[in-house]
Formats: C-alpha cells, sequence, structure tokens
C-alpha cells in the first residue's frame, strides 16, 4: 500500500475536479451534458464491457438525452488500470473497472470486488444494499473524490487455467501466475510469482509463457478469450474471488453537479446492472464448461490440501492490512454480515436445492 | 383455470384503458402524470411493501417528478387479490403483487412467482434477463393488456408454520393450510384442504382456527406477522416457492403513452427493485431466525418421504395445465433453462461455499 499515492491522488482530485466544473459549465446552460466513462475492459470484452454499456445505456434512455454517458474502452482514453487516477484527478467522469485493481490506493477497495473466503455475490448484496456495504463503499471512494457504486458481478470465478494439474500447495511455488486483488497476494504467499495484468492482455501472456497459467472470470468469459488453445487444466470453484463486483465510480465534483434525479438515475441503473451482469454469466456458464469439456478441457476441483494452504496463507495477507484502520473496519463489517447471512442460504436455498436435485437425479 | 374470466378480462382491458388515456390528456398538456399503483400488499407489510415503495421511489426521483407513482395498500383502492382486474380493466395503472395469485386468470403466471421445485432467485434471474424469461413475462402479460416486470424476490421461502411436527406427507391429509400458487395445489393433492389469503390476513385466520397452519414468507417478514405467537413448529426450506419473485404490471395502454424514457424508468427501477428487495430478506432472515429459537420456535426440515410426496404429486399438478399451449411454452423454457443454470452453480458458488464452510468450521 501506497499511503503518497493516496494522498497526492486526492489532493490532485479536488483541483482538477474543480476545473473540470468550470469547464462544463456552458453545457449546463443547454440542459445537456456528456460524461467520460473510462473502462479497465477492452471493447466488447465479455461481460464485463457489456455492464459498462448497458449501465450507460440505461442512463441515456431514462434521461431522455439529457445525461449521456460516452464509455471508452481501456486504452481508448487512458489505460486499463489508469482508470482510477483518471477520474480521482477529473480527467474523465466515471470509470467502470473491478476496485481491486487499485489496492494500492487504498486495501479496502478489495472488499468491493471480491476477498479469499469472502462472500458470494449473493451475499455481497445483501451487504451492500441493506447491511452497510454500499455506506462504506461510498466512504472509500469519497477519500479520493469518487461516488462508488456497485455495477455488475461475474458471480464466483473460476480457479483458473493451469499448465498441468495441480496435486498439492507445493505445486504454486514458483509458479507464473495471473491474478489480481488479495487473492493474488494470497498466491504469493505459497511462493507463486503473481502479476496483475488487464484482461485484453491475458491471452499474449499466456501464450508468450510470460505466464503460466491465469484466473479470468468464469466458462463462458474465459472461453471467449481463447485461454482453452493454450492450456487444458481448468479449474472450478476457487478462493479468490468468491463474487467479484464491478464498480462505477463519478468524479464526486461531477456527481455533486449532477441533478438529483441524475444522481437517481446513476444509482439505479447501477443496481440494475449488478443484477443484469450477473445474471448474464451464470446464464452462459454451463453451457460453454460443456463446450470447453468437449473441445478437450480437463474440469478440475482443487483438493482439499491446497484449499487449506490457501486458507492459512489468507492469515498473513489479511494481516497485513488490518493496521489501517478503515481496512479493519470493512473488514470486520463485511466478515460479520458474511456470517450472519450466509446461515440462512444454507439453511434454505442450500437445503432446498439438497432436495430438489437428489429427487430429481440431477 | 377460467378461460372466461381470461377472455372477459382481455376484452374489458382494451375498452377501459382506451377510457383512461382519455381522461389522462390534460395531465399531459402540463408535462406531468401521476400513475396509481395498487398492491396486494398491506401499509408497510415487511420486505413486499418495501419493495412497491422502493420501485415508487426511484421512479419519482428519476424523474424529477415528471411521474409519480402513488402506491395504494391492499383495501385502500381494491382488495389484495382485485388488483390484477383492476389494472386490466384500467381502473388503476399498475399493480404490484405476486403474479402466482391470480393463475386462474393464466396458470403461466406462476413462473414469475415460483413453482414447486422450481427455480432459485439466482436460477430465475439468470433466465429472466438473459434466458428469454422477460420476453415470456410480457406475452404472457400483454394477453391481458399488462406489461410486466420482475421487481421484487422474497428468496427461498420457508416451509411454514404447523401446530404439531410434521412426521410424513400422511399429516398433510385434512390439514387447513395457506398456501397460494401451484405449491397451494400440490397440497391439495395431498390431502390438505388448501386456502389462499392475502398476507395481511393470514394472521387472523391462524388464531381464530380457520387454518391450522400457513406458509407466508421467511423468518423475519414471519416474525413481523407475528406467527410465533399462535404456532411453535417451524419448517425452513419448501418446495413451493424455492423464489417467489414479485412482479410490477403496468397497464399496457398506459404503459405505451409513456414517453420512452419513463418506460426505461420504470424497466430499470423494477431490476433495480428486484436485487435491493431479495437482498433485504436474505439480510434480515438470519438474526430472525436466531430470534423465533430464542423465543421457543422449533425450527425444522421436512423429512425425505415428505419432499418425495410433494414432487410426486407435483406432477399431476404440472400435467394438469399441460394442455395450455402457452403453459406448456413457458414450462418447458423455465425447466431447460434450470438444467443449464443449476450446475455451475453447484461447481462454483456451491463448491466454493463448501470448502469456505468446512475450513471455517461453519
Amino acid at each position: 500500500m501506497d499511503r503518497r499515492s493516496f494522498l497526492k491522488n486526492t489532493a490532485l482530485g479536488g483541483t482538477a475536479a474543480a476545473a473540470t466544473t468550470a469547464l462544463a459549465a456552458p453545457a449546463y446552460a443547454q440542459g445537456k451534458r456528456t460524461l467520460t466513462m473510462v473502462t479497465s475492459w477492452g471493447r466488447g470484452l465479455a461481460g464485463v464491457f457489456d455492464a459498462a454499456q448497458k449501465f450507460a445505456d440505461n442512463v441515456n434512455n431514462m434521461s431522455g438525452g439529457d445525461l449521456t454517458i460516452d464509455v471508452k474502452a481501456a486504452g481508448e482514453l487512458v489505460g486499463a488500470f489508469e482508470v482510477f487516477d483518471a477520474v480521482t484527478a477529473g480527467q474523465a467522469d466515471i470509470y467502470h473497472a473491478a476496485d481491486y485493481y487499485f489496492i494500492n490506493q487504498h486495501p479496502a477497495l478489495a472488499f468491493f470486488t471480491g476477498v479469499p473466503f469472502g462472500m458470494t455475490a449473493t451475499e455481497l448484496n445483501n451487504w451492500y444494499y441493506h447491511g452497510g456495504g454500499m455506506e462504506l463503499h461510498h466512504e472509500v471512494g469519497e477519500i479520493f473524490g469518487l461516488k462508488s457504486f456497485l455495477a455488475g458481478n461475474t458471480g464466483t470465478q473460476a480457479g483458473g487455467w493451469f499448465a498441468k494439474e495441480i496435486t498439492g500447495p507445493e505445486d504454486f511455488n514458483g509458479l507464473k501466475f495471473r491474478m489480481p486483488g488479495l487473492g493474488g497476494k494470497v498466491l504469493g504467499a505459497m511462493g507463486a510469482s503473481v502479476q496483475n495484468l488487464p484482461g485484453a492482455e491475458v491471452y499474449q501472456a499466456l501464450a508468450s509463457g510470460a505466464i503460466d497459467g491465469t484466473e479470468w472470470i468464469g466458462p463462458w468469459a474465459d472461453e471467449k478469450a481463447g485461454f482453452q488453445e493454450i492450456t487444458k487444466f481448468y479449474y472450478t470453484a476457487g478462493m479468490h474471488e468468491p463474487a467479484a463486483g464491478l464498480s462505477s465510480a463519478v468524479n464526486l465534483d461531477v456527481f455533486n453537479e449532477l441533478t438529483p434525479a441524475q444522481q437517481s438515475m446513476i444509482e439505479v441503473a447501477a443496481g440494475h446492472a449488478n443484477i443484469w451482469n450477473l445474471s448474464q454469466y451464470l446464464n452462459n456458464n454451463g453451457a460453454a464448461l460443456k463446450r470447453l469439456q468437449a473441445g478437450g478441457v480437463k474440469v478440475l476441483e482443487f483438493p482439499d490440501s491446497v484449499w487449506d494452504a490457501m486458507f492459512e496463507a489468507s492469515k498473513g495477507v489479511y494481516a497485513e492490512f488490518m493496521g489501517d484502520e478503515l481496512f479493519k473496519k470493512v473488514n470486520d463489517a463485511y466478515f460479520a454480515s458474511m456470517d450472519e447471512s450466509s446461515g440462512w442460504l444454507t439453511q434454505s436455498s442450500g437445503a432446498y436445492r439438497a432436495q430438489r436435485d437428489r429427487i430429481r437425479g440431477v
């Protein structure tokens, strides 16, 4: 964590946003405004870019053209991982990204994407909308001059693609692997050489041997990325992103200049994108996994010894950040909510599905 | 199923909606319009009324006051189960209800709330937003002059409240039980005397002995309803509503008169209400269940013999409606989607949660 970068960005955000306000004033006279959205996604990247575009389309439609969100792919205005700085600095108005890309700005951002041994999408949404999660997302974002909303979710991400079968935790030692966020730090603690790469760059890195393996999202998005052309061992459940929330974060000064109606459109469109995008992944993953298997991909689960080692390694990763008061505050609220909401899910939809699947024989 | 009522309402819907158009014209000149929403819910009824109010608040806020949705509780304009007829006839503009209350109008409406041995909320949303479910909801609704959207979900409903422990399927014989929808027909086939009652009337029926037991929603809403004051045997998972979607359905002529921006607000606010409301129930159920247990409620699961008998009985219930072409079309699409999406959920979030809970010892 780099607290200097944190402070620098906060100061910059204030100054640059003020400049933006002055520039934007003439547009207001006509009652119309275009906001530039920068994203971490290659244009058309399955699911993640769709979530950004759906959010923008809905705001554009609901505003009747008074508020237009212009979606830029990674690299069109700034790079995939530069979107956070671009929006805090007022160079762009909104980003759509996964907040755990920016844990060097603040580690608590990880909780709004996904954290090792943390919440599934359903659990995350419970906390976010009714357990104080959204308010904490705002609190973290506002440090950087952002108004942040969840606006997408990939569901539980796959463990990833490997060149050979994983038989124990020692197989991670020396492995060159792509994994962002706190999950990447867990693999690092297990001896892996972990890299973070934007989605659009992963295929080339894997094909060139710059990395030995990668996680990306899940069967549907991974198939579209083409990883099955290079590696054949695919692990389904992983510990690193039990959910992967995507965020739309608006420059706070820009947000405050919007009318209350426009602010409401941003918030409601973000919630809609959240459920729409999660459903998109979950609706497509089953068929994609069957196609991958039919194409020769070996679908596997990590052995218990790997899960156990990952859990042990995760303890040190969390401990590393607990000295930060806000990280600890978000961490404690997050896991208290998970412990509270997960039991009922086991007793209700979990017990129901066990009976349904037993009787139907699936 | 009553095809006459079906046809009568379709005809009425057309005529009465035309009258509404004429009446509404002056309001348009001022660019503002108020839509009356009738609901199946008592004012403030936990979760269900909240979903209707949240949907309305979001539309009101996003429109900046140009479009106001005025939410009426059950009985304020029409009765809880009269909202469908009121909106098809143009007496009100929108309803918020659970569509399975109206299976006598068309049995396919059951799929947009919940059906025996059907989809959980996550599975339902996958189908709804990306598997053609929403389009089928529109198709069924349009027969009655409605534009229908999912706008809430209770999650997997509890099996319900009983005066004594259920030890086998024979315990349902002669039982006077409140359960709407196809689930109620399943209990009927098992010998129960099934009644449908609006939520606000269930407590009194149970207290008076008019019914022996009831299902309502889940721990949080059931606790607020106060059933624990009367009965002490509470079954968690049930087969009858693996999800319970709530719908906002707009009179189709009214919907067509709205601007494209307002139509978009209706659709987006409905999606937001869907995720917001599901999270509300799931975030509150765990703590409520603990309070119920602490208060002396015995929390149980149905034995396998009961689940098996329910499944056998459900076959006859589905068969009863398969002669209706649209019912069969929706049924087949629904179960094909469930079979496609449920496998990945087992392999991803299911496998992940099993590992997480094993390691964390919860």
